[in-house]
């Protein structure tokens, strides 16, 4: 009966496609178009943009017609070439729609009846470095792009090319190459498990699939994108089981950009050609919400770099995707055209674009805010949370209490970050990899992304006895997630979080609470930390300060490495870290200052003569330079059961460049004693210069934080 | 006779001051206070600039008077309130004049009694660092600024003072003070010998003294200092000397920024107060053209950072002094004005910054244009000179053979750097310095600025023997100055410089001769450089290239420092290197290839096995964390008695960060050769990718540059 049901709905969601379809009508449809050649000129935004896509076109034209054998890997001059090409092909076709030039349409029917010369003679790709190796590329997941955009080509060149070429194209090019990136070769299943996956790289595959499926009018294709090619598959369920009910991407920030692209496009052409659907209404406008998350999983216009991030922001293509669909969708949400006209400077050359051009030249662009958000992970949301604490002039604490995050997730429990004045203060490695630079391990992850940065002691947070959460076992790491504690984001003066562990490390519970405070005797809202560990056993607990800028002071004696200097450990990360300084900390506790753009940075701590305080610098243990050279601070404590790290952290210091006055230079916080360190409840006492104290109590069941002034 | 003529001809240039002189007539004159008024809101850089101006003004009226007794270093409270004093006193002046609100004038008349007050108890100030130790603060030079400021200010009050404030003022407060600028004091003579001294900190002095004249009519102060206290001493004298003919300022750009602001300041006031000087005409017009050579001193409108430079840039506030007065001088200068709008948003309040903000208005502003430029360096143009060779798209390649630069000067000769992409690419450290911030050194330069920053091997020139040039002593470095062989600069095909040094090296002929060449088949300009030791004993010849960037790869195997890494050496700048890799070099040439912002950099050297190629990292020997971890490659030579060191730089690489598209990410050139190296003649073959060649020849005598490309 329920298949029945679903067989039903299917053919009424796919009713429209019985009949001929119009073209174009994907991501641009013929509508538009229309609109587009009647208003040429009187929207600055939009007019620069096909503008630049002209220019595009027009550089395409003068390229020689180039389809090489594959052979290089990412960034090589091969693989380079095949990107270029779908580009053209999809700004050659989007001009021949906007411009009604023939010669754009001439020059993409060249590439593409290339390709539909190529394609057939191809096996896999020389490179193998990939477990779902592509044809065009190393990877199937760049096929899939490649077919992404050549669909949206097609659909803008459909009409313009003979119904003689079409049947080459689909018979020589399109089918087998939705065939391939659906089921793979009888040899090699592995497209059609990734085809099926809940995984981003799934996403791509069913949106190529599907994008070329309704350009081709091919409802099979359409249907298997939609539902999979095998039961538990297809584009819905991914939207269903890729986001948590918060919209975030259990990858974090760097791959929701990446995984959003491919949902916002599919679910667009989507809207055009099959709105009966509703896809953009699915699960309480699950994509909408995860692209404003995404958005607000960022700093100043950067994304944060938590997992295997590398640098990335609003400027980004597949971000103009997102915010461009998703303002046409929710035409309310006025913010989102600021960070089309601030950050993007252009719009899609769509109807969506169009909406956003049109609204920005009536003035209804409003200012970007960045919100205290909570950010539940899991389909379900119950798989621990990203907080993001943010200050009411943008800056932003978050606190990482995720599940592990698939693929590209780190050891990282519980570690935390502070961007602040324009900068990544508090920092998070990101990823040990040179994008696209063949040098650099053919542009992949390099091995340091396992040994280093992946590991807990490369993170804001505790390791225990040396070892990276898990082991570093994924598999183990994967069935695992913190328990959020508590939240509170509701009054900027006091914003906290809480979240406990009992499995990163065996038979040792975690438990941090991280509060971001303003305080009425310091100008800046100050960072309030408390992290206990507790275990039955003996155990050494590290606690690393990742940090961009230079170091400013430390409040005790140290020894400094002078003329030769040592690695800190042998494995688990420590062999990546130079020791540059080591102390004893003193009795009662230890501050260090560092400056990081115009501003200087306190972190102060409670530690004792047999805390080690350790000043690092990543490099050691990388035979071939791919680590960036990078500062941290960390405290020991050694054969301890239960141990709090209490510290804070300020924000002082003025200065002007243009005036070179200086001001507020030297940290406020004099130290901090632990009044309480119980089984129900910690407290602790930070004082301040001019006698000025903040008394910070926390609950262990609840997470409950207070705070007060004197 | 001489002596008649003299007297006679200050009599006239004072004649003016006999009469009453009109109040305010420095920097902002009465005539334009009333201009300011009449047009209030037309002018929309202007009526910004006096909003935020009354805003300093405002912010200033909220402050509780505090007028400290002196007690800490450059950056400390009571530095710092000092200096907040000056801003105030001035930014209150002149909102008195611009508003007609008493308030504003009642406020800075508390200030300025306060000080009345405070300065005829003060002794040496307690902070003995400086040989010309101040009494408001550590130093006389900020007791200077501090007296330049207060003029202006005083000068703007003039009138609304009663006599007897000002009878107080004078003679408790600005004669005490313009005497002790002057003479110092009975047991010190220091500010005397600064007073007369031909030095930037001189200017600073009689640039108070003769302000504080004007302002009081005291001609004798005036003619002090136009003319110096002792013979050979003076405002006018400094004018011809401090400057060479090309209005390059010995120090180099981050000082000639400094020194210039009493230069333009004073002159300005001058003009103004006492016309029949034609103080802008002297010398050719030597003020103008400093000017003009300083602004060109930078890229991206950030100074070069050869000697002792920090961070600073075209919106330090005394560019906004010097790029307004000099307009308003030479009002044909349209470039100025982009550089009032872009670089630094706003303009003085007076008479200059009226000008630019009335013509920026009109749309006279034209876009600002770097050049190629040979900068002569000392009085006569006689000692040496800088060379700035530009790319068409205003890359700099710098080539510093000038002397030694007073005492912020380097042991440097030779020494090149690479502007390019936005970065600072081939590098020179600058100054190891934390200004304004106490926990360092108490903002003064670090000891490691001595033993590091200002060592040969801190800069990318050769080390004879392991030792910096001169052996690091200035008094012998002061003697004497390369001599510039050739410079081309006309044709942007091919531009060169050469030049000879065999001075800094006992026994070793130092000759460079350095090229940047747009080359046919590169897409970006390449630099060519020969450097060639010769000497009739043996010597150790090592070549430092400092760079910006991350390492991508060396074109043969390397040892890399992995668990322990040691010092390059023990003294003269070499115990603050690590030597994170070495290797030996390759039969015939060996290239380095680095990632920079979005673009590549490959460095390829002449090398035989005999060459040590030692990737280097600043830091080693730092026990306070004073330097900057910075990267470096270099190339030693043993043991020769010539050597020729032959290389190219190549920039090339496209990263696009929106689309995620890269080319040109190899390096082009793949080697090259000596094909003469005699006492002629230089002849080296660059082998480029594709069969192309680039055949390079050098004569020795004159310093000509040859090429041809295949």
């Amino acid at each position: 009966m329920r298949k029945v049901l679903i067989l039903l709905s299917s053919l009424l969601l796919l009713a429209p496609a019985l009949r001929a379809a119009d073209h174009p009508n994907l991501l641009l449809t013929r509508r538009c178009v229309s609109e587009i050649r009647s208003v040429r000129g009187s929207l600055p935004l939009f007019d620069f943009s096909v503008n630049e896509l002209l220019k595009e076109a027009d550089a395409a034209l003068e390229r020689p017609l180039d389809v090489p054998v594959p052979r290089d890997g990412g960034g090589g001059p091969s693989h380079e070439q095949h990107k270029q090409n779908y580009y053209d092909m999809y700004h050659l076709g989007v001009a021949w729609q906007v411009s009604g030039e023939k010669r754009y349409a001439q020059k993409a029917r060249e590439i593409l009846l290339a390709y539909a010369r190529l394609y057939p003679t191809l096996g896999y790709h020389p490179v193998v470095l990939s477990p779902v190796p592509g044809r065009l590329f190393w990877q199937t997941l760049n096929e899939s792009v490649w077919l992404v955009h050549t669909a949206m080509a097609y659909d803008c060149l459909y009409d313009f090319l003979s119904s003689s070429d079409r049947k080459t194209l689909e018979k020589n090019l399109f089918r087998p190459m939705a065939a391939f990136i659906m089921d793979g070769t009888a040899d090699n299943h592995a497209n059609r498990e990734t085809f099926n996956k809940m995984h981003n790289h799934g996403t791509w595959a069913v949106s190529a699939v599907g994008m070329i499926g309704l350009v081709m009018g091919d409802d099979e294709l359409v249907r298997q994108a939609l539902y999979g090619s095998e039961p538990g598959g297809g584009f819905l369920r991914q939207m269903d089981e890729l986001f948590s009910p918060d919209g975030y991407f259990t990858e974090g920030a760097y791959y929701q950009r990446y995984a959003l692209w491919p949902f916002v496009l599919f679910a667009q052409c989507l809207d055009h050609a099959r709105p009966g659907l509703r896809v953009f209404e699915r699960r309480d406008g699950i994509l909408c919400k995860a692209v404003d998350t995404l958005l607000q999983l960022a700093y100043g216009g950067e994304f944060f770099h938590y997992n295997d991030a590398l640098e990335k922001g609003y400027s980004a293509q597949e971000l103009m995707y997102a915010v461009d669909i998703i303002y046409n969708v929710r035409p309310q949400e006025k913010q989102l055209l600021s960070i089309a006209r601030d950050y993007q400077g252009r719009v899609l050359v769509s109807d969506a674009g169009f909406a956003v051009a049109r609204d920005i030249a009536a003035g209804q662009a409003e200012p970007y805010v960045y919100r205290t958000r909570l950010l539940r992970d899991g389909r379900d949301g119950r798989d621990g949370a990203l907080a993001v604490l943010r200050s009411r002039e943008g800056s932003a604490l978050t606190f990482k209490a995720t599940s592990h995050g698939l693929s590209h997730g780190h050891y990282d429990k519980l570690t935390v970050a502070w961007y602040d004045g324009g900068h990544e203060v508090v920092s998070d490695y990101g990823a040990a990899r040179f994008l696209n630079i063949e040098a650099k391990y053919k542009g992949h992850y390099t091995p340091e992304n396992k040994s280093y940065a992946m590991t807990t002691v490369a993170h804001n947070t505790v390791v225990v006895d040396g070892r990276s959460h898990y082991d570093g076992k994924i598999k183990v790491s994967s069935q695992h997630a913190p328990r959020l504690v508590s939240f509170e984001g509701g009054d900027p003066a006091f914003q906290y979080v809480c979240a406990v562990d009992s499995t990163a490390a065996p038979g040792v519970r975690l438990q941090r609470w991280t509060a971001l405070a303003e305080v009425p005797f310091l100008d800046r809202p100050l960072i309030l930390d408390l992290f206990r560990t507790s275990s039955d056993s003996v155990h050494d607990y590290d606690l690393p300060l990742h940090y961009n800028g230079h170091m400013i002071s430390l409040s005790l004696p140290y020894k400094r490495a002078l003329d030769h200097m040592e690695a800190l450990g042998t494995r688990n990360g420590y062999q990546h870290l130079w020791v540059e300084a080591q102390a004893s900390g003193a009795e009662g506790s230890t501050a260090y200052t560092w400056l990081c753009g115009s501003r200087m940075y306190s972190y102060t701590a409670c530690t004792s003569p047999q805390t080690e305080v350790l000043l690092l610098r990543t490099g050691a243990g990388d035979p071939n330079f791919n680590l960036r050279s990078e500062p941290a601070l960390m405290l020991r404590e050694r054969g301890r059961k239960t141990h709090l790290f209490a510290s804070c952290l300020e924000t002082h210091g003025r200065y002007d460049l243009r005036t070179e006055q200086a001001a507020d230079m030297v940290r406020s916080c004099e130290g901090l004693e632990i009044v309480e360190d119980g089984p129900q409840r910690i407290c602790v006492r930070y004082r301040f210069k001019g006698g000025h104290s903040v008394l910070l109590t926390a609950e262990v069941q609840n997470g409950k934080m207070n705070v007060q002034y004197q």
